[in-house]
This record gives structure tokens, C-alpha cells and sequence, in this order.
């Protein structure tokens, strides 16, 4: 099998602080010996576990670079038992174009793993994660909101997983990160996923969505800190509890959660996130976009919850995403 | 001097309801006789006051198309005296590209007043506008956001103009508007809007900024629905008189009000909109997006006051806005 | 191996008439969870023969698309015995770009069967159509024409193929379509085709090509509309008789009938389409598009014939096709 | 005034045969000194008129470039007296692109006269041919056909014009043209025409519709060829009288000749080119391009006449031209 | 008139050394509230002569940006008597592309003088220099280079000018610089140019042209770097003499010097630069670029000299520039 | 397997010189039956070896290309004892745009082998290459140069081979081509090379880097055009010995030998090509691209040797190529 042609500038496994990149050969028209660079830090002291934090597995969405840049730039080796590996931008390509795929292959990260060495870019990127960083990793963190074309209630969440010691692992550490919301997910389709490779390899995994709209902001930035500082104290890596405060716990059940847009025209929500919605109640309606004098269509609930995500823009396509109605359990 | 070439497809004179298209021929690659079409409704009845109602001057912001397309698909003539002409979507076609500006030749609409009747395809809407629909009308209200790329509390403004009669005649109708915060605006640089257009026209004039992020919720929509209502209750063609709630007064005195990045990359506000700050404190810093390890640039307020707008997307450019710091009256 | 992600919003074996889509996943910039919706309806009626009708292999192709459109909102379940499946537009993207391929992937649909179902948007649409609705399928008739770049005389044709049974009942169900020409063909580089596909699969097959220029007419739509008649009633949906009436059968032995550009420039055709030619007659000459007093480079016909096909657009690039000269018989 | 910076590389009053171009320096990313060649045939002898023969006003229109393109490489001195200036793509960046516009500036090239010296690159050859050649002329004509999107009926036409002498004159070159059509026109908005420079200075003008669809024929060439030579005779710069054969004299007398899309959609032609329709009937019919079941927006003829021009492409958006209803006189 | 909407960051008649940037306001689809930031430097100390430095006039140039970048660094205020300004990226959007012209407007800075309030961003940058900059200054140096399309012979050059003695001022100056050639230039075409506006306003004005072919080499570099010195010595701002070494005086008499391609192809140059050519000889042969087999096309030189100039990538289009022939005198 | 779908329009074994194509059907939205026609020379002259020729693996190199369109034009076959195969655009798309990778697929070439019969047209054009040329091939000569990013020194180069009989013959073969430099390369990352696939063959390999910055001049081409002689004698094609003049013999030891910029911005090269440098010293500073007064970044040696090949355009982004430092043996 082919090397993965990616080399870290840095030691992986030195003691003390570490601010390097992760090295891709990629030869183009407008750089014939160029790279992709891929920032990483590692910070270690001593025997114990390893935690690793990742952002930028979607380029445009905002929480976990943000927070994850803080911590690189902040965390001591003296203040930590163990190891933490930071990537805040794991799509680099995509995160410095501010899109959710990569401008140079269209990947989606999130739909490439476990990678190829010898693929595109985003699969090079996603195998190298896969056999080197994820092995190391004794619990991992993947960072999400809903970046540029979807908002969520912010939830940090965990999977329902065959081997039940796993999930409850997750699950723990899931209640440990304390988002306003925590979510128990049973994944449909989980092909492809950076979840589905960490939980194959048997680590302990927390995801979030924090937020989206293309952007963060002081609150949200401040729940995914929290999160971080929490996770790693729940593994032992940081001293002291975890800082607990309330949380919502939702259930996403069945496909009747999501609502899609049979038209497409001027979106008009009728409901926001977190309000309480009945079923039949219409979260939204659309209006044509091009005339007047035109009755919206509506998009009506099919169960009662609240409205947990929806779609950004102002304008739909069919088959845009509308509406998550979750259930609080 | 050349014609406009736009010919409405309905009368806008007549009594009752019409629902059409300003019809612009444009001629291109792919449509040798193509045309750009304007949705546009009239609706009229007796003798009275005419308001101009316009949304979609820039063409990712949706609060005034929503609330516009409601008003247009339900005003009923015997509810009103006089005329009501509705423009839900201004620059169409930055509207139907969901974009700031005409992705037909890059025209911002709100720069390209008073128009040319031989210029581009903006600037040809913008010279019927100005010489065929203002003219017409004794009160316009027009509705803006932040667009794509900007947030902003969700407030009326009028502007100090020369003539004070003129500008008590708007500033009452920015107060019966009555979004939750009201603005008194000195406008430094007006060449170009659409708002200089019509008050130059002497007519009675108000803007608004509801919220952004490309976006429109629930809330913003109230809004702009209830201003609606108020303005044509306060002009006297709705009957009735305009329902008033708290606003807060708002200022922005100067050029100390706004702030703008020095540095590319990824932006963390560390206050959010409606919060106070002081002068000397940081509204945002600025992290590298290409490299760990440094640390960031912070964006200091330059005067007492509340963030009022906030730019949207994750990442920054040398000289993009920050935020903008208002005082409150 | 991986499932499918398309599902049917209409059941696909109901009683009566179903209008819905095949509905795909689509996650991408512009939208996270977006999908891409393809139209499909399904008139059904107790038991018989199911016939797959598919316009928009192609989406620059209009006959097939406008055909199926009519039928699909006309055909009535009480006229029918068995069932018809209705794809007007199989590649949607590219139909709604109208355009010859996806403007996803730039997938040619008709070199993507069998598909796969994880692969790129093409083949997902591919991998579903042949995997659920060819074996479904009793007899199977794909419209094409010659789309932005091709003309065609309008054929009906069938395939040489191994198992004569079913060449025989092809070839049957090609002469009850009953085009103004009907081609036996041998084709030589079948990979990837949906006829391949369907034939592999021991189905009646019947594919046309109808015109072209990227357009249909009424004379066009109208062979296509009589064509669809037929071929029901002659696979016993419809009740009674093919209406019959003269064709002209057409051979196309060997490459000697094809007739490739060997220089860019402008092209001058000196016959048109259903002109006979002879052997060594130039059936075109390419002037230089880029200077004046140069002679034209001459397209001599390899065979005598008609001229069946030819080049739309008024440029040629190097080893574009000329001309198609194929044989009565 | 800024001097138009083209110059010929021929000279363009000399006897004989020069071919060459009209050399326009355009300085750019890919060249910092290249120019705009535009080819350039003149063919002169002695004492006698001048005629100006002009194609590729639109880059994707063909009768003329090769019917030009001929009559520069055959035409020889001794077989006129007087001069003939070819200019086979007027707009050449354009015809190199097989575009309607010019890829470099968007330029409609027959709405850019009069020009400007120092304006866009299609200004500048407008300019220059309105300065330069069209003063030396004393018949202009000027080559023009569908294009890409549009499809016409064959025909010659000239202007209804305040100078009646000299509509007289062009009316009857148009007659010696003879076109299977022959079409008076009155221009409504003739504003940015080349057809209006040339008939401002006093010129003998005909133009040209002979097809379209982004292509020629066999027989749509004959036409232009045909046509050139008996206007050469007609003005007495080739020897003999022009052959005349039937043709229909068309009237387009207001704008209930033209129809446009309200709906975006599928195109469905019910009448093709020639054919005859009455005030009422259905010329086409407008599907959904995005979903079966719906029933098609029919496209209503405002008048009686016969179909004289139309849409190409498959798909319409709203506001496109779908058809030309004209009257035979 | 419009006010320039440009501010500088600094104040540009401070003492001592101010680093700061042009601040242009430039709303657009990506950030609303925007700026272009044209990065400046004002060195200054005592009362004294204003030399104006400035590169990236073409945004490919690089010899200029590195050598001011280096000035605007390391430059001392006690080692001058008078004002330094330094512009190293004078159309900054085009040099941060690494092209010629700018993405924003395709506006080509050197054609842009005088211009506008109003108009383009590149058209706002020059009205700025032109009418904030160049007022304040006695001496201008503007270095050019090829650029990525050309490369020349290192000279620096002065024009012919009416004012024979400002001309004679300026060809002093040039001699100062002391490039390895020196030229005395006649610009035939000179509207919009930065040099005209320059020397209209009677100052002491100094271009070059150091290289090109997209890039910069120490050596290049280095003559930036000395005529910097030099000037500023001759200007009387840095104290000493100029360093003066031996310079080949160059002349470009008339058109006879330039060529151009008269064909598309593969460019072979068959003399390099600085090489002698004879009238006659072959400077470049073009070969066809899509065939094998045809023999190359001869650009024969037109006068005798040394070859100055040349295009630089391997392909040509038919109108770029071949090669320059310089006189030495 | 499927077969590759490449034929050529010439017999590859028949005596004399035959001009053509290989014909590679490419359908796409332009041309349905569209073509790549790859340009390909065989000249045969009774018994003796197979030199295949190749130039254009790489778009933006053209001093092979030039070379051997002047041999494929002036070779005879009464010159030659067995066939010379002379591709001298192997990658023809990318070398009709001038660029390093195919504009159709994107693909570098040099890392598409040994291709796939139904990959991309990349992957097609060298799997035919591979299964039908270089099987017939003795010696393979490959040109190479920097491209539009790179420059070099002028070298040929053979490879470190397990085998080490073919080594031996690889670098005779070397040395007789007798460039300005000769490399001895030690091959790392050698997976999709065309010399990979050559020298799997078992065939005698020899591969160069002549010049770069996108151009070719007169004297890289004749080091091109005496290498092609001196290696068609070395393998007894043509008559007569090699000249051999002197050749510095170069080594690449290790990854010390290259540099990558850590930081983007404005290039300073402080050494030029073949200018020697010690450990340490700077090669190269980084200038930031978007302010001034701030000190460049350097870019050290990490040995003693000479520059062998460099970064070219002005600008560097983060991971580019800065330096290759040789050492001389």
C-alpha cells in the first residue's frame, strides 16, 4: 500500500509545547512543489492519556477553531497529566476558503473518512487522521456547529453504539462537555464519518453543534471552553470535577424530526429555534420568489418538540433541510 | 434624453389590487431577448396618501421581502385609503442570487441612485424607481438588514436633514414604526443612496436595520410586519392608530462608533450584540487562521457604549468591519 | 456493500397515480443537508407489463422530457392495464443546467450505468435507476436527441444484440415506436450506457434520437408523443394498435460513416440533414474563424449515404464530428 | 478627443486584393501588450461605390461569417467596379467565443455604437467602424440571425424611416437582396444599433434574420450568398441584375407581435416556424422543470399571423422571448 | 464634485517614520462594509525635497515592492533631510493577486490616470495619488518590469517631454539611477498613464523596467535597490553623490521596433535578450500547437539593434507582442 | 479489462515519416462527439532501435515541445537506422492552455501512471502510452523543465535503479544527452511518474529540467536540441558520435537539500541560480504582502551547495518550494 505522503513538521510525542503543521505535497498549476499545511499543536507532560481536539472538520463553522486556538496558544505542559493534540482546522483548505468542502476537491471531511493515501487531498488529510492521530488518542473530540447554511440549538452529543461499555463511555463524556443541550444520536447513516472512524477504533467520542450561521459568537465560544476544559478534566488530563450546570436532554427519534422544502422560493420562519412546536403547527412557509400575489406553502411539524435546527439562508431550494423538531426527554 | 426601457406590466394607477412585473428588456448570451422582470403589487383605493414599500435593496436581506410578500398577498383595497406600492424584491436579481449585489453586472443597488436610463441593469431599475415611483409617492419606507455579511440590532432609523420640517416628518414616522431600537442618523456619505434620492424629493422617509446574517427569524419578521402597520396607520392609510412599545433610543455620533480589522483571520467577538462595553475594552480579537501558537489581535472599543452590529462571517480581511459601538439616548 | 441513499417519496408499486421524486442527499456548500430531488410518477393499474420511460439521460435533450411531462400529467389509470414508470429528467442536474452533463460531477449519465451507490451524484442516480427500477421493468424506452451540439433525423433504434430473442423483441417494440427512421444498430463501445444496462438485464429496449440544437419543435415532440403511444400499446398497457405509419430504415455499418474535424474553424455545411451524399463529396469545409483569403479545408464523405447527423454550433474544434452518412436499406 | 487606437494593417484604399486586420492593442492579464486582430478583407477597382458587408455583429450568428468568408477568398478585382469591404466578424472576441457578447467586456456589440475611443474593446471597434469604414460606404450591409436563442424565418429587412428617399433606397436593396421573407420594420427602440449609425449617416442599410439557433445550413447559406451578390449587383458593383424570386413581404406593426415568458419552465412548441396561428391559440405551453403532475402554463398568440421568430433552448426563464407572430402583407 | 472617499491611517506630514495604509471603503457580496488597505510609508525629517516612490503600479512586478519594502523598513529619518512617501503596492488587490490588472474592476493602473471619485476602485486609488500624492511631491520613481507576460533588458527611463528643461530634469535624474541601460523615451500613446499625469503637473519623473517574466532575482533587485539610493542622492534627501557605473544608452526611435505575432502557436525564440539582431533576421519562429509536421512561421526583425524586450510564455496568440529591437547610442 | 479508447490516425510501424494524432473521444457539454487529439510523428527507417520522444508531461515546459516540433519537422527518415516516436504534447490539453495539469480532469500527468483505460483523459492518454508506446520503446528520453512556478538549472537526470545493468545504461544515456548539469537522483516519492513506469519496463530512462518561469529561450532550446542529437546517436539511430562538452555533475543527497516557506508573502531572492551558498546563509527573505515596516522572515540554507532550482512568482504562500541547493561531485 502507498505511504501517506504527509509529514509532521513537529515530534509528535516530545514533551513541552509543540505549534507545527502537518505536511501535504501538493503539486498544482499555480505552485508546482507546493503543500497544504495543516496546523497542529501538541502539548504533553508525563504518562496518561491522550485527548484529541478537533475543529475544522466543516471549514465555516466557527466554535472549535475559535476555542481550540485559545487553547493551543494557552494550555501549559505543567497544568496537564498526559497529552493533548490540537487540530482547529482539520480541513485546512476548507477553513481558509471559510466553506464547508474543500475549494480543491470538493470534499466534504465529515464524508471521507477512512481516507486514502493515495487519493485527494481531503482523503489524504483524513487517512493520515486516521492511522496516526486517532490510534494515539484516548478520547476525541470533533467540534461542529452548523456553519454557514444551517443553525443549531447548541448541543454536544454522543452515539448509540453496539458495544454498550463504548457508548456509555461516550455518553459520560458527552454529559461531561455540559453543552445547554446533550443529545443522544442514533446515526442513520454513518458512512464516511470522522465518528464512525474514532468509534470503529473503539476511543471515546463526543461531537457538538454549537451554534452556525456562519459565524460564533462570546456565548458560543464560551460553551464549547467550558466543553474543552470539562472533557479534559473528565479524563484526568486537567485536575479537579468537571463544572456542571443544567442541561437539556433531547431525543432525535425518527426521520418525522426533519423537514425538508418541497419548493423552492423566500423562506419565512414561523418558529424559532427552541420554541415549542405541536404537530401540524407550521415552522415555516414559502414564498414564491419571483412574483407577488401567490400564497406561501407551508411546512408543517410532524410531531410536537421543539425547533432544534434550521436552515440559514434566506432563500430555499427543494430538498433544502427546514426544520429539526427534537424531543425533550 | 434616452427613455428608461423598464414598462410595467400593470397599470399603477388603477383602483383594486394588481399583482405584476416591472419588465426590463436585457439581452445576453443566453437569452438574445431576454428580460429581467420586478415583481411589483399596487394596491389602491380613493383618494389618499401614496407609500412606497421597498424591499431587497440589497439582495440578502429578508426581512422586507417576507413581511412585503405577506402584505401584498393579503392587503385587501377597502381596508386602506390611498395606495400602497409594494417592491418586495428591489435589485431582483441580487434577490434571486441571494447576494448583496446584482451578480448581472456587480451593481449595489443603494449606490447606484439616482440611476441612468442607458447605464446597467441596476442602474436602469434605480432610474425608474426614482423617476417614475418616488415621485408618486408622499411617504417611503424602506427595508434593510445586514445582509449575508453584517448583524445588527434591530432598529428604524431617519436622518438629520436640511430641512427640519422634513426631518420631524421622519423622524415621526420612524417613531411609529417603533422597532425596538430607533436611530437618529447623521449620514457622512449619502452619494448614491436610495435614501438621499427620496429626501431629496422631499419626501418622508425611513430605513431600517433588522438583524442579518443572511438571514430572518420569527422575531425580525414581527418587526417589520408590525412596522408596516404602524407606518401605514401613522400616513393614514390604514385606519387606526399605530401600536407603540419601548424602543431605545440610539446614537452614533462619530467615526469612534466603528472599528475595523487590521489583520486578517479568524475573528472571536468576546461581546455580543446589545451588550455593553467601555472604551478601551476588547470587542473581538483576531486569531491567525493559518498557524497555532500565536496570539491574537484584539479589536479595542474606541468610545462607551452597546454593540449595535457586528460583522457575520468566521474569518476576516484587512479592513473589513468590526463592530459598531452606540450610545444609547 | 453500501445501500443506496435515494428513497422514493411516492410508494412505487401503488394503484393509481403517484407524482413524487427520488429523492438523494446532497450535502454541500450552499447547503449542508440539501438534496437533489428527481421527478418521477407512477400510473399503475391491477396487473400487466411495467414500462420504464426515461427522457433526460441527457439534459440538453427536449423531446423525451416534454413527451413524458404530457403523459405523466394526462396518462389515466383506468386507460392503462399494468404499469408505467415515469423519469422525465433521469440526470435532473444537468437537465435543469440544461446542459448535456451534470453540473455536479460533470457525469454523462449514459457512461455512468451500472453506477455505484456511493459514488458521485451521476452514479448514485445511476446505481438506484438500475438496481431498482430496470428490474421492475418489462420493456424500457430512453428518449435522445442530439442535444446543444448534435442534429439528428429522427430515428427510433434498437441493438444488435447476442440473445436474438431479445434483439427480436427489441427490434419489434423499435418498429412499433414507428420514428420517421428506424436504425438497427451495432454499437461498438457500449460501456457504461444505460441500453447496456437494460439489455444486460434481458429487457426490451428501444432508444431514439429525435432531433437536437438543443431544442425540440412541434413536428419533434409530436413523433415523440405518437412513439410513446405505440410502444404501450404494443407492449399491451395501452389498448389497441400501433398506428403505423412509412419509415425509412436506416443502417450505419462501419466507421466509414463518421466524419471527424481535423482543424478548428468556422464550418460551412454543403448538404443538410437527409441529403443524400456520395463517396469523396464534401459534406462540409472549415474556413479559419481567425483571418480572411485563406482556403477552407474540405470534409469528404467516406460512403455514399444520407447525411443522418451533423455539428450544431457554428465552430469546430479539432476531432469534433462532422457528419454521420448512414445507409437506406 | 482621445484618437481610436485601432490602425489597419492593410491599407484600405489600395486596388486589388488586401487582406488583413484592424489591429486594436489590449493590454491584460495574459498579454501585457496583445492586441484584438479583427479580420478584414478589401477588394477594389477603379471608380465606383463602396460597399460595406458586415457578419458577426453577434459572435454566434453564422450566414453572414460564411457566406463572407467565401466572398473574401473568391472575389476578384476584375469582376467589380468600385470597392468591397469585408468585415466577416465584427465583433471578433465574441465570434472567437461563439457568443452572442464579448467575453472580455460583456459587449453587445449592436448596442455600442456610436462608440467610444477610449472605451470598452467593443466600444472601440464600434468607434472605429463608425468612423472610419461607415463614412466610406455607400450601402451597408449587416448580417444577422437567431443566434444561440432565437430562431427566424428567413428574411431581409430595412427600416421605416423619417427620410423617405432614403428609406425608398432601402427598401428596394432590401427587395434586390430578396430573402424567401422580406420584412418592413419600424424600430421602437433603435437606440445603440449599428443599423442606426449607418442610417444616420445617410447610408443605404439592409439587414438580416436567416435562421439561428446557433448554427447555418446548407440552405441558410445559399440565402446569404445569393443575397450578397445581388445586392453587389443591385448597386451596380457586379455586372448584371439580380436574380429575383418570390418572396414574402412580412409586417411586424406593434409590440401584440411579441410574446414573453411569465414562468420560468419546459418549453413545448405547439406550431413551428411558418406555420400560421390565430389570436388565441396556443403557440406553446410552459412545464415545470421541476416536478410531474402539474399542469403546463399555456403561452396564448395576441394576434393572427404566422410564426416568424422563436425561442431555441429547451428551458424558458421568465421575462425570455417565447414568440413573433407577423403578418403577411 | 464627489469627495475621494480614500482616508490615510497616518498622517502623510508628520516628522519621523509613519507605517499605515490608503483606507478605501469597497462594500461588496463578501463583506459588506469592507476596505481596500493600499499599504503606505512616510519617512520624514526636516525641511526638504518630497521624493514619491511607489511600485505595483502592474500588480506582477516585483523588483519595485521589494526594494521599497525594504526602504520603508530600514530607512532612517536622521538620514534624510526632507520627505520619503513610499507606495511598494500601489494597486494593491491586483499585486495581492500576483496580475497585472485588478480582480476587482480589471482595471489597469497605468491606464487609469487621472481618475475618478466616482468611478472604479482602481480608478478611486489613482484620483487619490493624483490628487493627495503627487501635488506634495518634486520627484516621482515609479519602477515597472515585465510583469508575468514580458521581459525586459533593466533599464530606467525618462521621456520626451514639451518642457525641455523639466525633460532635461528628468533625464538627469534617470542618468542618476544609473539602471545597466538607460532610455530617453517618445510615448506615442500616453492617455491615462501615471508617468503623464506625473510630469503634467511639472514634476521630476523616473520609470523603469527591471526584469519581468512574473518575478525577481538579486540581481534585479539590487538595481532597484542602488537607483533608489541614487535618486534619492540626486534628489539631495540621502546626502553623497550617486554611485555611478557604466549604463547602455537605448533608443526606440519608432514602430519599426516592435513586433507582433501575426499566428497563434509555440514560440521559439531563436535571439535572447540583449543579443544583436540585423534587419531581416529572425527574431522567434511560431509553430502550430496542435500538429506535428507543418514548418514555423519567422518574426523577421525590422530594423537592426538588440533585443530589448520579449514575451514571455511559451505560447502566443495571434496580436501579442514578439520582441522589441532597441538602438544602442 | 476494458480497452483503452485511443486509436491513432496513423500506423505506428510503417516506414518513411507519418504525421497524426492519437484520437482520443471525449464527449462532453460542447461536443457530444468531441475529441483530444494528442499529436504524434513516427519516423522509421528499416531495422534498429526505438527512441520514443517526449515533451509537454507537463503543459507549461516547452523546451521539449519546441525541440521536437523542429525534429518531427526537419527528421528524415534516410537519416535514421529504426523509429523515432515523437510526442512532443503528451499531455495535450494542459500544454493548449499552457498550464501544468489538464484543465479537463485536473490531472498532473506525471503522476497519472501507468493510467487507466476508463479513468479521466489523463489517465486514458497514459495507459495508452504506457501499453502501446513505451512497450515498443528501447530509450525513452522525457523533457522536463520548471513550469510557470519553477526555474532550474539545466540538467539531465537519470535514476538510482535496483537494477543496477539499466542504471548504468540510464546514465550513459544521460551523459551522452551532455547538459550544462548532470544528475545522479535518488527517486523518494516515485508512484504515478511516467519515469517510473519507463523504467519498470525495463527500458533506458533519461529525464531533464532546462530552464522554467513558463518560457524557453534560444539558449535552453539548444541545449534541448543537442541533447535530442547526441541521444539518438548514443542509441545508434543517427550516425556518429555525441558531442560531449564539459557538464557539472550535481547531487541531491537528502531532504536538506530543499526549502519551504513557512510564512506567505512578497519572495526576496538573495542568491540567484547556481550562485553558491553555505549552510545557514539566507537564500531567500519573505516580506509581508499587506503592510509595511515589518521586518521579512529569512530563509536559511540547511547546507553548503549551489541553488539549483527556485521558486518563481513573487508572491510565496505557506508550504510553497523556496529552494533547492545541489552539491557538486
Amino acid at each position: 500500500m502507498t505511504a501517506n505522503p504527509i509529514s509532521p513538521t513537529i515530534p509528535l510525542d516530545a514533551e513541552g509545547v509543540q505549534h507545527g503543521f502537518l505536511k501535504l505535497p501538493y503539486s498544482r498549476d499555480d505552485s508546482a512543489w507546493g503543500s497544504v499545511m495543516i496546523p497542529i499543536t501538541v502539548i504533553a507532560n508525563g504518562a496518561g492519556p491522550t485527548a484529541l481536539l478537533t475543529g475544522g472538520n466543516h471549514g465555516d463553522e466557527y466554535e472549535g477553531p475559535v476555542a481550540l486556538q485559545e487553547l493551543a496558544a494557552t494550555l501549559k505542559p505543567e497544568d496537564i497529566t498526559g497529552r493533548v493534540i490540537i487540530l482547529p482546522m482539520m480541513n485546512t483548505p476548507a477553513f481558509a476558503a471559510g466553506r464547508r468542502c474543500s475549494p480543491i476537491d470538493g470534499g466534504n471531511m465529515n464524508r471521507s473518512y477512512p481516507g486514502k493515501p493515495d487519493g485527494t487531498v481531503t482523503q489524504k488529510i483524513a487517512h493520515y487522521i486516521a492511522t496516526t492521530l486517532v490510534p494515539a488518542a484516548d478520547i476525541v473530540l470533533d467540534f461542529h456547529s452548523g456553519g454557514s447554511t444551517l443553525d443549531f440549538l447548541p448541543f454536544a452529543a454522543a452515539h448509540v453504539l453496539e458495544d454498550k461499555e463504548q457508548e456509555a463511555a461516550c455518553m459520560a463524556a458527552m454529559q461531561a462537555f455540559n453543552a445547554p443541550y446533550s443529545v443522544r444520536m442514533l446515526e442513520i447513516d454513518a458512512v464516511g464519518m470522522f465518528d464512525t472512524e474514532v468509534e470503529t477504533q473503539g476511543k471515546t467520542f463526543v461531537t457538538t453543534e454549537l451554534g452556525g450561521a456562519g459565524t460564533s459568537t462570546a456565548r458560543s465560544v464560551a460553551i464549547a471552553r467550558k466543553g474543552i476544559r470539562n472533557l479534559l478534566r473528565h479524563a484526568g488530563i486537567l485536575s479537579g470535577a468537571p463544572e456542571i450546570a443544567e442541561t437539556v436532554q433531547l431525543d432525535m427519534p425518527d426521520e418525522t424530526c426533519f423537514q425538508f422544502a418541497m419548493n423552492a422560493g423566500l423562506i419565512e420562519y414561523q418558529v424559532d429555534l427552541g420554541d415549542t412546536v405541536e404537530k401540524g403547527q407550521p415552522i415555516a412557509r414559502i414564498w414564491p420568489a419571483d412574483r407577488t400575489g401567490v400564497a406561501p406553502t407551508p411546512c408543517l411539524a410532524r410531531r410536537d418538540g421543539i425547533l432544534a435546527a434550521r436552515h440559514v439562508p434566506g432563500l430555499v431550494k427543494m430538498g433544502d433541510f427546514v426544520g429539526l423538531v427534537a424531543v425533550a426527554t
